[in-house]
C-alpha cells in the first residue's frame, strides 16, 4: 500500500503542471446548510477534472522504453483527457480506445490534446478486447483509470492542497468511481487531517463501493444506472478497496436527483459549471445525508466537463 | 473629480464585506489569442456582479438621519441587487423600483436581499415618476446607479484588487454600461499601472460612450438594442465622463454576435458562468479587436446574472 510520502513525492512532480484549483465557499449555501462547507474545485483542474493528476503522475514514472512504446486506456470520459493532456505534455503516444456512441465532444477534445482515438463497441468486453489486441500489437502501456499506485498517489494530491488551504476539517466528502480519487484522498487526509471523517458518496443507480464496503469485499454490480457517468464503473479497483477499507469512514448514497439541484446551485449562485459526477459529494453535503450542524465540510468536485445538450435539460 | 485615494478609502471600507474575486487565466484562451490575458472574475462577487461594491461603500456615508428614512433605486438588474444586499448589511430600508416585465428571479433575488420591490410601468419616464413620487413621500435616498462619486470609488476597487494580483499590465478591457466601472477602474488603472492603456468596450446597439468619446460630449442615445442588458443605458453620466475623457485611452465596439462565443468558452472550457454584458470585454479580447500580440492584457467580466432561459437559448 502507498504512504502520505508517495503522495508527496506525486505533488512535487505535479506542482509545476497542475492548477492548484480553490476551495470555493457561499454564504447562501453554509447559511441554509448550517455548516461552514468548502468546495474542492477540480473543475478548474486542467481537462476540466482531477484525472489529470493521476495520469501525468503515471506517466512521470514510466521507463524511457515505455515511453517510446507509448500509452493506452480505454474510457469515454475524463481519464482519455487526463491520459491524453498527460501524455502530450512528455511527448508521448497516447491511444485511447473509445465507445462509437461516444459524445462527440469528448472525442473531440480527445484528438485536441493530440491523441489517437480507436472506436470499439459499447460493452465492457468490446473495449478491453480492442485495448488488449492494440497491446498485443504494439506493446502499448495501458493506464488504468483507478486501479494503479502512481495514479492513486496523484489523485490523493487533491487533498495535499486542501490541506495547504484549510488544517482543521471535520468531515471531507468525495465521490467514488472507480476508487481512485477516494483511495489518493483519504490515505492524504488520514494524514494531515487526522481528526476529519472520510464520507465516501455514491448514487444509488452505482452503488457498488456502498455494498463492497458493508461486505468488507469487492462486490461487481452486473450493471449501473445513473446519470453520473463518472461513477458508471461496476465495482472499485483491489488497491482502491484496501485503502478505503482502512481509511475510509464511511460510505454513503444519494440519489440521481438529489445532483440537479446542487448543479443548478452551482451554476446560478455560485457562477461555476460542474459535472452530474462532480455534484454527487457536494448534494450529500446539500441534503446533509449526515444531519451534521456546525461542522467545517470540505466536499470535493470531481469535474465539471459536462455535455451541453444535458445541461440544456438541467435548465 | 475622485482621486486614488478616495478609491483606496473605499476598499478600507469594502474588504471586509466584499469578495476578493480571482484573477482567471486559460492556457487554451492565451494560445489561441497571442496574449497574456487574466480575467478578473466580478461574477464571483457578493449578488454575482461589481454593482454591489458601489451600492455598499456610497451606503457607508450617508448621514444618521438618511439611513433611518431608507434609500431608493431604480434597476431591473444588478444594481437592484446591489443596493438590496449592502442596505441589508447596515439595516436600511431600501425599495427598488422595477419594471413590471422585470425578469422574475431578478426580482425573487431582490426581495430576497430583503428589499420592497415596487413595480411600475417600462419607459424611463414611468420609473422616474414612481421613484420621484416616492422620495417626495418618504423622503428616501436616491441611489444612481453610476453618476455618483462614493458609487464610482467602489467600482474602482476592481482595478485596486487586479494591481494586488498583478503589477505590470499593458492593457485593461472594461465595459461600459452607465460609466461606473469604468470610470472608477480608469482612474485607479491610470494611477497603478501608468504604462497599461485602458480600453472601454460597448457593444454596437448600445455605443454611446463610443460616440461621446468622439464627439467630445455626452450623446444620448434615443434608444438602445443589445443582448448586454447592463448597458442598455441611453447615456454615461456626467461624473462618470469627465473621468472617461480624461483617463480612457479608446473606446471599441463589438457586435452582439461576438458575445456568444464568448460566454460559451467561459462556460465549456473555464467552467464559469458569465452574462452578456461580463463578456463583453473578455469577446473584444477574444476577437482581437486591437489586433495586439504578445500583451499582458486584463479584461473585467462585470458579472454573472443570466436567465437560465437564455442560457438554454445560448446552448
Amino acid at each position: 500500500m502507498i504512504s502520505i510520502s508517495d503522495i508527496e513525492s506525486a505533488y512535487k512532480t505535479l506542482k509545476p503542471v497542475v492548477h492548484k484549483t480553490p476551495l470555493l465557499s457561499s454564504r447562501t449555501f453554509n447559511h441554509l446548510n448550517g455548516n461552514e462547507v468548502y468546495f474542492k474545485a477540480e473543475n478548474f483542474q486542467r481537462i476540466g477534472a482531477f484525472k489529470f493528476r493521476g495520469a501525468y503522475n503515471k506517466l512521470s514514472s514510466l521507463t524511457e522504453a515505455e515511453r517510446k512504446r507509448g500509452v493506452i486506456a480505454h474510457s469515454s470520459g475524463n481519464h482519455a483527457q487526463g491520459v491524453a493532456l498527460a501524455s502530450k505534455l512528455f511527448g508521448i503516444k497516447a491511444v485511447i480506445v473509445m465507445p462509437h456512441d461516444s459524445v462527440k465532444s469528448k472525442v473531440e477534445a480527445t484528438k485536441g490534446y493530440g491523441a489517437e482515438v480507436i472506436f470499439c463497441g459499447t460493452t465492457t468486453d468490446d473495449r478491453e478486447r480492442t485495448t488488449d489486441d492494440l497491446i498485443d500489437k504494439f506493446g502499448y502501456t495501458l493506464i488504468h483509470p483507478y486501479n494503479d499506485e502512481k495514479l492513486i498517489a496523484g489523485q490523493g494530491t487533491v487533498a495535499l492542497e486542501i490541506f495547504q488551504d484549510t488544517k482543521d476539517l471535520d468531515y471531507l466528502f468525495v465521490p467514488i468511481g472507480g476508487g481512485g480519487l477516494i483511495s489518493g484522498c483519504a490515505l492524504a487526509a488520514k494524514n494531515l487531517f487526522p481528526n476529519a471523517k472520510v464520507i465516501g458518496v455514491e448514487t444509488e443507480g452505482a452503488n457498488d463501493c456502498f455494498q463492497s464496503f458493508r461486505a468488507k469485499k469487492i462486490i461487481k454490480l452486473q450493471s449501473v444506472n445513473t446519470i453520473a457517468d463518472g461513477m458508471r464503473t461496476l465495482s472499485v479497483g483491489m488497491l482502491n478497496f484496501e485503502i478505503i477499507q482502512k481509511y475510509v469512514d464511511n460510505i454513503i448514497t444519494i440519489k440521481d436527483d438529489d445532483i440537479y439541484p446542487m448543479m443548478k446551485f452551482f451554476l446560478e449562485r455560485m457562477k461555476i459549471l460542474v459535472e452530474p459526477t462532480g455534484a454527487v459529494a457536494p448534494a450529500a453535503v446539500m441534503k446533509n445525508a449526515l444531519d451534521i450542524r456546525g461542522k467545517k465540510v470540505c466536499a470535493i468536485i470531481s469535474g465539471g466537463n459536462v455535455d451541453p445538450d444535458f445541461l440544456k435539460n438541467i435548465l
